[in-house]
């Protein structure tokens, strides 16, 4: 069993890595070190500088993930800056920028990083679905509750972390993230 | 006269200060040099951000800024992020997350850094107003077409260049500027 330690001030997120990584042979615990986010235009641009940061600090074995909600008829709107939107106008105000508008399509995507014996593992994952016309269920966090991914018929925030495993692009990104650690290490060494 | 460089990729945003501090007495070029900004909680952290990145790639003697909008119903959303919001709802979706609000106060602010002779001089200027019912004039840039200052009839797209410096953040900002560069320097320098 091997054990990775995981940057995040959520729990929720921590929760959803030590269910979904743990399914996978690995356990999680919590790290606990600060990265300065850049103003970038992917996620990837994110993970990859918070990489450099928390190794520059020091620390070895480590994983973290910066993830967003891409609204495709507001032009990807929040994106990459998904949680500071989601603290000031909230679902609500997601709700009100769609209100006419026929596209409620969106997707979320998970780009999640590993330094691990000094090399780093970068995947993405994603999962497309829609906007709801109005928040259902109380799991999960964010815009769990507005946001129903393609072939469910509830929302994330109506899922428990199982289900919501299956569908969300935070799982999708884990299970990329294992198979790319079995091609390099090989299975025997986990 | 005094000379500065500006660090932007935004032409209405040299006009202002050429505008601006050329009234002041100091002469504004294009300087081209790029800062990664950061994910900040205000537009200060983002510019002390900047003059460091610029001043590590040799640069002296230069001027920049960053600036954003405030909606108070809105918890301050856009705050700092105002350009990427911009870039992707823009005036519409201010306008549509303001629907039914009764409270349609706003500010922008304007943070202006400069490296000057080895030294830093950060001074913020504000300008109180509020968001109109639908955008006017065609005039400045970003969401000048839909705020109104307070104690104008007109938005800042509907004012020159002269008007809308009386009323602006940036032009509040900039006679901080000078008022510090005198009280360092000393008027006989300049």
């Amino acid at each position: 069993m091997r054990e990775l330690r995981l940057v995040t001030g959520n729990m929720h997120k921590l929760q959803e890595f030590q269910h979904g990584l743990g399914q996978l042979g690995i356990t999680v615990s919590l790290l606990k070190a600060d990265c300065d986010e850049v103003q970038a235009d992917t996620l990837e641009e994110v993970v990859r500088s918070c990489l450099d940061q928390i190794a520059d600090q020091g620390h070895e074995d480590f994983i973290l993930d910066d993830s967003g909600l891409f609204v495709h008829a507001l032009n990807g709107f929040p994106g990459v800056y998904s949680s500071y939107v989601f603290s000031t106008i909230g679902n609500d105000g997601i709700l009100k920028l769609l209100n006419g508008s026929e596209d409620r399509t969106a997707h979320f995507e998970c780009c999640i990083g590993c330094h691990l014996c000094g090399e780093r593992i970068i995947v993405t994952g994603r999962s497309s679905g829609e906007i709801t016309m109005g928040p259902r269920g109380s799991d999960g966090f964010g815009y769990d509750p507005v946001f129903q991914p393609d072939g469910a018929q509830r929302t994330f925030a109506e899922m428990g972390l199982e289900e919501k495993g299956r569908y969300s692009h935070r799982g999708d990104a884990m299970r990329h993230f294992v198979a790319e650690l079995d091609k390099r290490m090989g299975r025997n060494n986990r």
